[in-house]
């Protein structure tokens, strides 16, 4: 699945509204249009604004995320969408005292025209940028902007504050958040309890884990006291628990301090049962017992610990929101770091972790290819839609070992909605799949053992000449990173060029990131790493998507995505070099290949990549007794032989040809 | 040239201390060993102690550069030279009331090592956070740092701030500065007036490039009033003019102030000649009218013209010296980005100087294509050393037209020599030039139209496998970023890889940068173009060095450097692509090129530079009447041919040739 932080603008929505123009608001005409699927937004905004007055504020932010700047969030943290309607997973909100704008990105704007009234314009950069221009547009000298500061992350909360420092607004934050104080039915928390994983998932315990994060905290130079925990997987990990509040994360509200002698969890305290307190050694005091207090102490606490003198508190500048940051002062008790040490040290999995990550991934490959396999049959009949094919690789997902859902919402799209890169099928959108559109499905599982994230696009009659090429060359993207050797410590973002490099050749591009990394039972998009500029540097045992794609606006979509690890490669020269592994164990649609447009070595790369596949899934598929999904398998990883590839008289061979057929001709 | 600024650690220094044992100190042993290359620093400590003593400064770091950021400096402002008797160009010195350090990166520690006694201790890791790490180790709690404000530029500024903020030890600037307060004998200004450039180097007067600034002044949504230019290359290029003041480039102390209605230069007047006060429209008072001030007067001038109400001052922030930015306030008077529109804008060339750039490379081809004719004749007799070699070079450019001088110190180095990849020869360590040894020469000139840098690596024997792999594989990154295809707008630092994975797939990398921009008579190292990570995307009209290399300790060096300009490329599909043309004209050693590492792609783009070469140099060989020069180039550019590269049987080949093979076979 993309990076949801660096989707950026394809340029290819905003001509999609052909066939859809009653679906969408217009606000132009007099009187204005409204779709019916818009929400009338005119009650919250007047009670927001009384809400504004009194406090003399002239602008509200209202960003799309929760206190722990979550990827998905609960329904209860979704002020946005209760504001303007708009249900997307990204977006900024701000209201004035006459105006109201949303920002969300390019894939996006379709679903906000419908969704939003037209109280509110849409704005369609959503960079901080374009935010602080329209709010300097629209704010008064001398006026104020203001936010909840749970909902900012320090970052983002810079990145205002720096771009509005040389204007004389001021930018502060408010204690309450105002939408809270005017959304009358919000929904309340889950009643979830939490979970521990069990043992045969675990290599390392949460006490191993707290000590070696504390071993980190004693070498840094600048003598943290203390470490605050406030992204909701840095809890989950540490602690080796899972939870249910958040859509497809198995995450639970929390934040956790910890210090050199004591670990202070904050949590819902009613849904920690008594095994639970056990399992954490909730009963005692000392640098191994974890002191439970309520979720909601997190601020007070804080500020107490941090009133002690002598303490200094640890954060990640990235993710730890503004309402935590500010109550640390004077700043020489603040260190920050981008990423806590849990973040980066999560980000290299252990080898248990890195044999049972692969593993789930055999079995979800198996699900996948029964999907592909029941397309290939069905889609001639006619009769099946993208949301079928979305139903039916769930299904096939639920019946695998260890199954705990998707990790995110499918994405299964067909024809031009396709070129929508985050596409989702509902019943309004949902195409027919036939054998003339190209299909793509991204889509993904959580397994007690890990989290798998795939995306395959095929075609079932002929492709064009133009398809096929695109596709080659995306295919062409994903081996290239795949097979290169770099040496340990290389950034991602200093490599994912390798995968647009066979597209920019002939004038193709994608408009998203390049790859993010995956967990074991957790985040499908697992911060720190992937190919961003903002995600670490690879070291081994990392797992990454690789993900290129190529869309063409109102016509096809191409994704190619798998799951790999870092390994150690061996070198001629060199010590310390990685490569990767590919773990997602998908054959791709060989109707789509160009051969000839294929290096030698990417040729190989190929063959060797279907042989692993068929020695790794082989024996899974002879486990499950599916031997129909085995005849399948064996004849799309088929070695492409040499008569094959013998048709690869490309620019590259033809020196080589010149010389042979002059051979020939002397023999003869 | 290798980017100075990020000319990163080569493990390779280490060791580099066989033979030369007695020419550096000895600290540990007692009496310590101390060079005659060593100056005694004790009374220049002594004296800078007793005026940090007063202020309460625990510590006072003296970095190795000028005012103005500038790369190379005037000796008045070698302050870390006069206190440490390091002579290298880069380095930041720290004194504190017991201890010195000096912090310099790998190409300069055996030089340290050579000219610094044991008042100092030589540190090896150049980051802030080094020096930080070893400033709080070093200064008592409460303690206060202290540095001269013109010597740090914002950023630079903002690293220590921010590191040192979670500390309680205090930093701060002083105003004077305490090393030239004792700094005796302290070289006064060179006298060299300044000149204009004549119109045949000219596109945009300076009249239309200060009109074009105010545009994008007027363009910013944050309406800056006034923009301050303090890097040297800013003002030279505003107003065409160049001067004397710093080595190597035709740079001179000023600082400009430039606003909607007037235009403040700020530089020493008493070099200023009738006729440049004249071109200046310095006698009168208007938007197009250049008020002429002293270089002393700009802190206080910009400080009256920030107490005017409704101003705002706009400042590249990289490279702004601190002292200008702290008088800035309050902040909301101030407007930073990393580079002001006067380096944005000077980045692309326009079609003059893109044109006139070409030419002088040209020339400067056939300088060094002379070089290396004699010295494939006079290394065999055994009379020549890196010394003699730098010096040719120089006396062939200098015969060019236009030419003024060399534009670096040239690095001319022979074996292990070549393997500190910023070595300069002196009498001490020059190496007599051999059959038996790899030499590498990295040289440029100035003319009044271009600057030039240009790396070749030669053998004039038989170089080992080793030798010649490294060297190919050098070339193939060379190549390999030359030939890409890109969209207009890609960072350097996302394609600089390209230089490096030929090199990865067998173990080999080098330890710097891959590229810097250069300037039209102006710095070899111009900024911001380039592929750190700190330099600006590519567009159209950019010139580049594109600069890989592999050092292999104590034993030989080799990097392949050549200046392209970014051209459009066109594609199949797309638009507004973007490739490089290089336009360095010199053969690479044929002997050291193992073709069948190369693929068909790279052996193409080798034969076409092989045919530019012949069809640009020969028209300005015949003009020059140098036939002999004319036969080395075309033997040295002769097209390598099927035959050639037939012996190109590597495993890429290999299923295309076995089918040919079974063709012959039934064809026999």
């Amino acid at each position: 699945m993309l990076p949801w932080l660096l989707a950026l603008t394809l340029a290819a929505l905003t001509g999609f509204t052909v066939g859809y123009e009653r679906t969408e608001r217009n606000c132009s005409i007099s009187p204005p249009y409204v779709p019916s699927t818009a929400v009338n937004s005119t009650l919250q905004l007047q009670d927001l604004r009384k809400k504004m007055f009194p406090l003399k504020i002239s602008a509200y932010i209202i960003p799309g995320t929760d206190a722990h700047l979550s990827e998905y969030i609960a329904p209860r943290d979704a002020r946005m969408t209760f504001m303007s309607g708009f249900k997307g997973s990204s977006g900024t909100a701000v209201v004035t005292r006459t105006k109201a704008a949303l920002w969300t990105d390019s894939r996006y704007w379709v679903q906000a025209e419908r969704e939003m009234d037209c109280n509110w314009e849409l704005q369609k950069d959503q960079s901080v940028g374009s935010i602080v221009k329209w709010l300097i547009a629209e704010v008064p000298k001398g006026g104020q902007i203001s936010f909840d500061p749970f909902l900012f992350s320090l970052k983002k909360y810079e990145e205002f504050a720096i771009s509005l420092e040389s204007t004389n607004i001021t930018f502060k934050s408010v204690p309450n958040n105002l939408v809270d104080e005017v959304w009358k039915n919000r929904p309340p928390l889950p009643p979830d309890n939490l979970i521990r994983l069990p043992d045969r998932v675990i290599q390392r315990t949460w006490q191993e884990k707290v000590q070696d994060i504390r071993r980190q905290m004693k070498e840094t130079p600048y003598e943290p006291t203390a470490l605050l925990l406030s992204a909701l997987d840095e809890t989950a990990w540490l602690f080796n628990m899972r939870g249910n509040d958040i859509p497809y994360n198995p995450f639970f509200y929390s934040y956790t301090l910890v210090t050199m002698n004591e670990i202070w969890l904050f949590l819902h305290l009613e849904r920690v049962t008594d095994e639970l307190k056990l399992y954490l050694n909730s009963s005692c005091r000392g640098p191994l017992c974890v002191q439970l207090q309520s979720y909601d102490s997190v601020l007070g606490q804080v500020q107490k610990y941090v009133a002690t003198p002598l303490v200094k508190m640890w954060i990640g500048a990235d993710y730890t929101n503004y309402a935590l940051y500010e109550i640390i002062t004077p700043k020489e008790k603040l260190l920050t770091s981008s990423y806590s040490p849990v973040l980066t040290t999560k980000a290299v999995k252990d080898e248990t972790e890195q044999r049972i990550l692969k593993e789930a991934h055999v079995r979800d490959a198996v699900a996948v290819i029964q999907l592909l396999m029941w397309l290939e049959k069905v889609v001639p009949e006619g009769k099946e839609t993208e949301l079928t094919a979305a139903l039916y690789v769930n299904m096939c997902r639920q019946k695998q070992k260890d199954s705990r859902g998707p990790s995110f919402e499918t994405i299964s799209a067909s024809g031009p909605n396709a070129a929508l890169a985050h596409y989702s099928p509902n019943n309004e959108t949902s195409r027919k799949l036939t054998v003339n559109e190209m299909y793509l499905v991204d889509s993904g599982g959580q397994y007690l053992d890990g989290t798998t994230d795939i995306t395959r696009t095929v075609h079932w009659g002929t492709p064009t000449a133009m398809q096929k090429e695109a596709y080659t060359r995306v295919l062409m993207g994903n081996i290239e990173i795949s097979r290169t050797i770099f040496p340990s410590g290389t950034r991602g973002v200093n490599m994912e060029m390798l995968g647009r490099k066979a597209l920019w050749e002939v004038g193709l591009n994608y408009g998203h990131g390049t790859g993010h990394g995956v967990g074991n039972y957790f985040g499908v998009h697992e911060w720190p790493v992937g190919f961003q500029s903002n995600n670490i540097p690879f070291t081994a045992g990392m797992f990454t998507s690789i993900e290129p794609g190529y869309y063409k606006e109102n016509d096809f979509g191409i994704r190619i995505e798998d799951i790999a690890v870092t390994v150690p490669a061996k070198t001629k020269f060199g010590n310390n070099y990685l490569t990767f592994e590919t773990v997602s164990l998908v054959p791709y649609d060989r109707k789509l290949i160009d051969i000839t447009l294929l290096s030698p070595q990417q040729l190989q790369w190929l063959n060797n990549y279907y042989e692993t596949i068929q020695r790794v899934l082989g024996p899974e598929l002879d486990r499950q007794k599916l031997s129909e999904e085995k005849v399948w398998v064996q004849r799309n990883t088929a070695p492409i032989t040499v008569a094959e590839s013998s048709s690869n008289i490309s620019s590259s061979s033809l020196p080589l040809l010149t010389l042979v057929f002059a051979l020939i001709q002397s023999l003869l």
